[in-house]
C-alpha cells in the first residue's frame, strides 16, 4: 500500500497558514507517497485547491484523517483533532510539547508516532528542517515593519526642499534569527540600528549587518543556540544599561525568548516612561508573556504616549511564504522518515531521534517525559 | 504691538499632526512675533508643552483664537472654530478650497484673510513651503510598508537552508511625490518594482529609483504637475495594458489624484479578480473616491482572496515627522507674509496671490469663486 501523507485545513483561530504548498506535491511524489490535501487547506496562504496539483483533494477532516498514514500540520491538534488520528499513525507539525499534556497522553493512548518541529535540534545536518529558524525569519522581518509602521517617526533620513528629517533609531533587543532580520529589515529602511543580545557571540553578526552591538558586560551563552536565564545580579546590571539605550530609541524590537519557559522581562515600565512620546515597542515575545511589563498578546497598550505593540502569530501574517518556507521543512523530515515509498523510522538518526515526541506509546522527549510522570504522581 | 501666531489642538477625528513643533518656535520668535500654543496641541504628534520653549501655553481655544492675529493648523476649522477667529486675522491651514463653502463664507463675513497649503504653487522658489509634497511624501513612504505589512509574501528574497524565496513584484500607478517615495520604499525593502504614470517624462525618475517603467502608450501631461483628466478611449487603453500588469503583482500601491475631482478608477472589480490570493492593493487616493472599484475609505475589503486597503489620512499615522515638515512648511509661507515684525501681505509676490484663498471679504481663488457664486445663483 502506497503511504498517504495528508494535510488538514488548519483549525487555531488566526492561523492563515498550511502545512503543504503546492510546490512540494511534486517532491512528495518523488518519495513516492501519495499526497491528500483537505478541501481549502490554502485557502488562507494564497493557493486554491486546484493549484495542488497531483494532490488528491478530500472533503472532510474526518475523511482525511481516517485515510492517512503520515499528517502534516502546523498547529497542534485539539484534543478533538488528535482523536481523529488513526491508531499507529505519524503526525508532523508544531507540537508545543512544553504544554498541552492532554494531547501528549492522547497521542500515547493512540500510539501516534508525533514529531515536534520545535524539537529539531539545531545541528548544520538539520537546517533545512529548522522551522523554528524558518519562521523566526519572517517574525524578524514583519516586526521590523510593524515598528516602522506604528512608530511616528519615520525610519529613513528624508530630505527635503523644506529641510532634512533625521533617521530613527531601532534597538533590536535579542539577536537570534528573528532580531538578526529584524535588524536588516531596520538598516534596509534607512533607520540607525542597534542591537543587543546577552550572548556576547552575536556581536560579529549585528556588526555585519550594519548594526551597532551595545556591550552591558554581561555573557550568558545558554544551550542550542538559546542564551541561559540570567541571575538577579546580571539582570540588573543588564537592564540598567540598556535602559539608556530604550530610552532614546524612536522604535525598540524585542525578541528574547528561553524555550518553554516564561519570556525574560527586559524592560520595566518606568524605562517605557523614559522613552519619547511616539516611541513604539514590538515585543515579540508577546505570546510567552512578552519582554516588556506592559505588553499584552494581541493588544496594543498606549502609555504615557508610547505604544507597546504584542503582536501574535507572526508568520501567519506573511501566511504564502511562512507556508513555503515551512512546507519545505517539513518536506525535508519527511525525505528522513520515508525511503523509496516506504517508511524508515531510523532513531539512530539524531534528527529523529531528537525530534521524536511520543512513539509507540512512549514520551522520547526527556523533559516532557519528566513533567508527565510529575504530573501523575 | 507684537504680532500673536497662534497654534490651536487640532479636532478633527484621528488627526494626530500638529501645525507647530517645538523646533520652529525659535525660527517664529527670529521673525519677531510672540507664539502660543493651546495646552496640549502637541501630544499625539510626540511634543509635551513643556517641549515648546519660547511660547506660551493658553488653556482654552477660545482664549487662544481671541488673541490671535494669526492662526496656524493643519486642518481645516469646523464652522464652529471658523466662528472663533478674530475678525480680519490671518489663518494658515489645509482649508480643502474645493469643499466647505459655509466655511468659507463665514471666512468672507468675518474678512479673515486665509492661506490654503493646497493652492501654493508649484513653483521652485514656493518648494519650501509645498506641504502637499511633504507630506505625499510621508504617505508614499508609508503606503508602501502597509502593502509589506498587510502582503501574504515577503518583499525581500530571502536565502534560507530550506531554499530561497522570490522577492515580491509591486507595482505602484502614479509616479507623482508619494509613488515615486512608495517605489524607493519597496525598493529599500528588496521587493522587484514596476511603476507606471500618464505622464511619461516620470519614466526617467521611476528608473532612477530603480523601478521599471510600464509603457500603456498614454501621455497625459497635465496642469501644475498633476495629470489631465483622460478620454474614454485612452482610459480603456491604459487599463488594458495595466490590468495584466496588475494581475502579475504581489502588492499594487495606487497614488493617482486629480486635485479637487474625484480621484480617477484605474482597477476594475474583474481585473481585482485576475490577482493572486494574498495580493494587496494599497489604494492611497481612497478619500477621494479611491482608484480601485473595490476600495472604500477606512476599511479593508476582501474580495477573492485580494485585501484591497482604504487608508485614510496617512501622515497623521507618522505624525511626529508629519508635523516637523508642515510645520516647516508654514514657517516658509510665514517668513514671506511678516517681515521684521510686521505684516506685509504682498499680493505682487505670485506666491502669496496663489495660495490666498480669502482677503477682506473677497474670494481670491478663482474655481472657488465661480463655484460660490454658481451657488448663489
Amino acid at each position: 500500500m502506497t503511504i498517504k501523507v495528508a494535510v488538514p485545513k488548519e483549525t487555531a483561530p488566526g492561523e492563515r497558514r498550511v502545512a503543504l504548498v503546492p510546490s512540494v506535491v511534486k517532491q512528495l511524489d518523488k518519495l513516492g507517497v501519495e499526497t491528500l490535501i483537505q478541501a481549502g487547506a490554502g485557502e488562507t496562504s494564497g493557493f486554491d485547491d486546484a493549484d495542488y496539483e497531483g494532490a488528491k483533494v478530500v472533503g472532510s477532516a474526518e475523511e482525511l484523517y481516517a485515510a492517512a498514514d503520515i499528517v502534516l500540520r502546523v498547529q497542534p491538534p485539539t484534543v478533538e483533532d488528535a482523536g481523529k488520528l488513526k491508531e499507529g499513525s505519524i503526525l508532523l507539525g508544531f507540537l508545543s510539547p512544553h504544554e498541552g499534556d492532554s494531547r501528549i497522553k492522547n497521542f500515547l493512548k493512540r500510539r501516534i508516532t508525533s514529531f515536534s518541529m520545535e524539537l529539531v535540534p539545531r545541528i548544520t545536518r538539520a537546517q533545512s528542517i529548522d522551522a523554528l529558524s524558518s519562521q523566526a525569519s519572517i517574525s524578524g522581518y514583519k516586526c521590523a515593519l510593524l515598528a516602522a509602521s506604528r512608530c511616528s517617526r519615520l525610519f529613513p533620513m528624508l530630505t527635503t526642499a523644506a529641510g532634512t528629517i533625521r533617521p530613527a533609531k531601532v534597538l533590536v533587543i535579542g539577536a537570534g534569527v528573528a532580531g538578526l532580520q529584524a535588524i536588516a529589515t531596520a538598516k534596509r529602511l534607512g533607520a540607525i540600528v542597534e542591537a543587543y543580545d546577552v550572548r556576547s557571540a552575536t556581536k560579529e553578526q549585528v556588526e555585519s549587518l550594519g548594526g551597532k552591538f551595545v556591550e552591558t558586560g554581561v555573557k550568558a551563552e545558554g544551550e542550542g543556540g538559546y542564551a541561559r536565564e540570567l541571575t538577579a545580579e546580571e539582570k540588573k546590571q543588564q537592564a540598567e544599561v540598556l535602559a539608556d539605550h530604550i530610552a532614546a530609541a524612536d522604535a525598540v524590537i524585542t525578541t528574547a525568548a528561553i524555550p518553554g519557559k516564561p519570556a525574560p522581562k527586559i524592560i520595566e515600565t518606568a524605562t517605557v516612561e523614559r522613552m519619547k512620546r511616539g516611541a513604539v515597542i514590538i515585543d515579540m515575545a508577546a505570546e510567552t508573556g512578552g519582554n516588556c511589563e506592559l505588553t499584552k498578546a494581541g493588544e496594543d497598550v498606549e502609555h504615557k504616549g508610547v505604544t507597546v505593540v504584542g503582536p501574535k502569530n507572526i508568520p501567519s501574517t506573511a501566511a504564502t511564504h511562512a507556508s513555503e518556507m515551512y512546507s519545505r521543512n517539513l518536506y525535508n523530515l519527511l525525505a528522513l522518515l520515508v525511503k523509496d515509498g516506504e517508511l524508515n523510522v531510523d532513531f539512530d538518526d539524531q534528527v529523529i531521534a531528537d525530534s521524536c515526541l511520543t512513539h509507540d506509546g512512549e514520551v522520547r522527549h526527556g523533559p516532557t517525559r519528566e513533567r508527565l510522570q510529575g504530573g501523575n504522581k
